[in-house]
């Protein structure tokens, strides 16, 4: 049995899958929070190129993949599959576990599919600069790599502490050669009004973001680009999850479960809508488990309501699981699974039962990616341990009941630069942590009684 | 035209080639420093199991990988060949350049090819504990990840300073279940009297060598272990020019040169020995060459002498080129190519001017990697980036010459965990460095002092 599925470059998808065509329950639309009325093309093309509001907002089922996205796509896609024979054998299960790792792209994660796209339709529309903001550093990593291929100027707004803690990535964004600041800065107001009240903060996510967005406003030739939750980035990362049916197929194999993490949504979106897609219209069964910390539980134990996209309310009102956009999440090592909400689709998808959320505590995480390194030899991320944590107890599941099943995880990167949240857990610095319902019912508080009148 | 050539697992060779078996002159032997005798299995079998001092000393063509071992490299092997679309075009060269990719491994380079089978011979001979040093921490990462699949102990012996600078790759090494010690430590005799002289010192790979030598003589149960130089290890990595040769033949293409940076030797070797087995039994015409910092020219600048192989002078005397085994290397950051000589079957080609060498200075290295980085996609490593820009070198005097040629680069490994090294570029506070002729000199006095009589 080989452990390895690779597929030739002609197996690229030559579409995007929109699985807002298959949903039985459309999603609501976003609102714009002044006039409480759904925010149409015109609400955000200050921001974004036309290209992507039309994907944003579009019902069909399939879009093209421009020839120009597929020749950059070739550089690190089709990503490979394994068998994890490995961590089978460890655990000596009747299942069997492949998993697709994205770990192979150019910043190492599978941000890099949708941020190709990005700028593709930037450069469409002559845009000449792209700002975004980053946290943990894997999607300004990504945008910069993007940029590169188009010759286009990326400017990086990077959470100060970040910027501090993570010298590495932030210079993997300068050799692709993006320009990267430490947010907040000075080359906004709303950097400059942040830094005369306080000239050590720490920074914040809703603050880059801000300051990327002003950015983008003030200037035609500029444009705001955002690494996850909106749906035509949850439709570019589709790639992944059309690739892996293709490899289960040389494999013949169908999965009976697929686990992937969610931080925004955008890549357990891109392993499993492809496969939904089966459940809603093949009468397949597989379940789809997103796994998000219990350190920022928005699909276990946040509601379903009206929110800001982002901490400082700039965005459209979007209809999704939150804990509020002012929650703030224990201090994790995985930055990417820190969000307050869930992408629109998967949230209605999490509301309408046809995908399923779990939340695990990062001690059990870490373990679990130690445990993978050793039988794998992969170093994952931390956002990544979360799924193999899931993987694991599904595993273990059905060595308890006796049965074989077959599941797909999606690594969605590898830990090389971020071997410090290692570092902590070897040292025994990192803790669990877990909201009391009191905690998460107060931050909700003003969320709630800013909903719309039904 | 695919970008990728993959091979499947049952294309991973059977066989180690020994290119001592193909050689017009054989190298000269090894000398007890005592007795100025060749030396013998007894004078390695402190330190070595007898499975591997057999293939130091052999002389066979061909060498069976064990099972054991073939299954273990499944878990990266065959490694990916890529053609260098994207490096091509920015070039405008009528070349055509591939690239073999090492650092999908799972410590990011061609190291565990031979840690693997090292361990594995160790762990035929009861072997319990395996120790060894490292400098930036590759090998050290390497031997961790093989110790692991194994179930045998590992320990390593950092050299101070990367401890201190680098300390991604000591947690990558505990990740894989290693120990990892500062070096000089005070865990041999060794290191205490360093630490008595210099409390302070920031150690050095000589010192690192002599505290894992100790540990192994110290004990019975173990054994130690190095990751280049030795005819062993050079073995071990010719499963990246077998595959390399396979790789070829379905792009229908052949090289004209083959481009590998050398250190030790074995990345060099690796991908070189089963291509030059072609010059010399089949009439193949490849050059082969290796390229080294400007700041350790043992290639270009070096002699050909009996030299020790550790600054501390434990090893046998090896006949090879060298600057000598107390020589200082300027301090740039290629920590793999700093050693002072080169293997005894590189040296013994390269003096019957069947390879070449050349040297060049960093600046140009690192140029060539940020140019690498932005058009294949891969942030390489320092020791790579030497690779790289001689590719482009010979690139572009193709487009010179109006000539197409084949070129086929080791890219051995990624850079990720050595991003300090690209930060400190783009800050300017990298340099180039020559030594004087007579600094050269001087250096070797003492060596030259040492040859054995003819």
């Amino acid at each position: 049995m080989s452990r390895k599925i690779f597929l030739d470059e002609s197996d690229i998808p030559s579409h995007w899958y929109n699985i807002v065509a298959d949903m039985p329950n459309k999603p609501q639309p976003p609102l714009n929070p002044k006039t409480g009325q759904p925010a149409g093309p015109d609400d955000l093309s200050p921001i974004f190129p036309m290209g992507l509001i039309q994907q944003e907002v579009s019902a069909d089922r399939y879009i093209e993949i421009p020839d120009q996205v597929r020749d950059i796509y070739k550089i690190w896609r089709p990503s490979p599959m394994y068998r994890a024979t490995g961590l089978e054998k460890l655990l000596d299960t009747p299942a069997k576990i492949y998993y697709k790792y994205e770990g192979v792209s150019p910043s190492g994660s599978h941000k890099p599919n949708t941020a190709v796209a990005q700028v593709y339709y930037n450069k469409q529309e002559g845009v000449k600069n792209i700002t975004t903001e980053t946290g943990a550093g894997q999607w300004g990593t990504a945008l910069a790599f993007a940029c590169s291929q188009f010759d286009i100027n990326c400017e990086v707004y990077m959470v100060r502490i970040s910027y501090d803690q993570k010298p590495y990535r932030k210079v993997m964004m300068n050799t692709f050669g993006a320009e990267v600041y430490p947010s907040p800065s000075d080359r906004t107001q709303a950097g400059r009004n942040i830094l005369a009240d306080d000239p050590e903060t720490s920074g914040s996510l809703g603050i880059a973001i801000s300051e990327a967005i002003e950015r983008a406003v003030q200037d035609d030739h500029t444009k705001y680009s955002l690494g996850s939750v909106l749906n035509h980035v949850l439709l570019h990362q589709t790639v992944i999850g059309q690739e892996s049916i293709k490899q289960l197929e040389y494999a013949g194999d169908y999965p009976d479960v697929i686990v992937a993490p969610l931080g925004g949504g955008s890549n357990f979106a891109g392993i499993s809508f492809p496969f939904l897609k089966n459940n809603l219209s093949d009468g397949k069964k597989t379940r789809f488990v997103a796994v998000e910390p219990a350190s920022c539980p928005k699909l276990t134990q946040g509601e379903f309501l009206y929110d800001f996209g982002d901490s400082a309310g700039y965005t459209p009102l979007l209809p999704m699981y939150t804990l509020g956009h002012n929650f703030k999440p224990a201090a994790i090592h995985a930055g990417g699974l820190r969000y307050h909400g869930a992408s629109v689709l998967c949230s209605q998808l999490l509301k309408d039962e046809l995908i399923e959320a779990v939340a695990i505590q990062q001690l059990e995480c870490f373990e679990a990616g130690v445990t993978f390194a050793k039988t794998e030899g992969i170093i994952a991320a931390p956002e990544a341990t979360h799924g193999i944590a899931q993987v694991i107890r599904e595993a273990e599941q059905a060595k308890k009941e006796g049965v074989s099943k077959t599941i797909l995880l999606n690594l969605c990167g590898h830990g090389f630069v971020d071997m410090q949240a290692y570092e902590d857990y070897f040292a025994g610095k990192l803790s669990d942590h877990s909201f009391s319902e009191n905690e998460l019912k107060n931050g909700l508080k003003e969320i709630l009684e800013m909903q719309p009148e039904a």
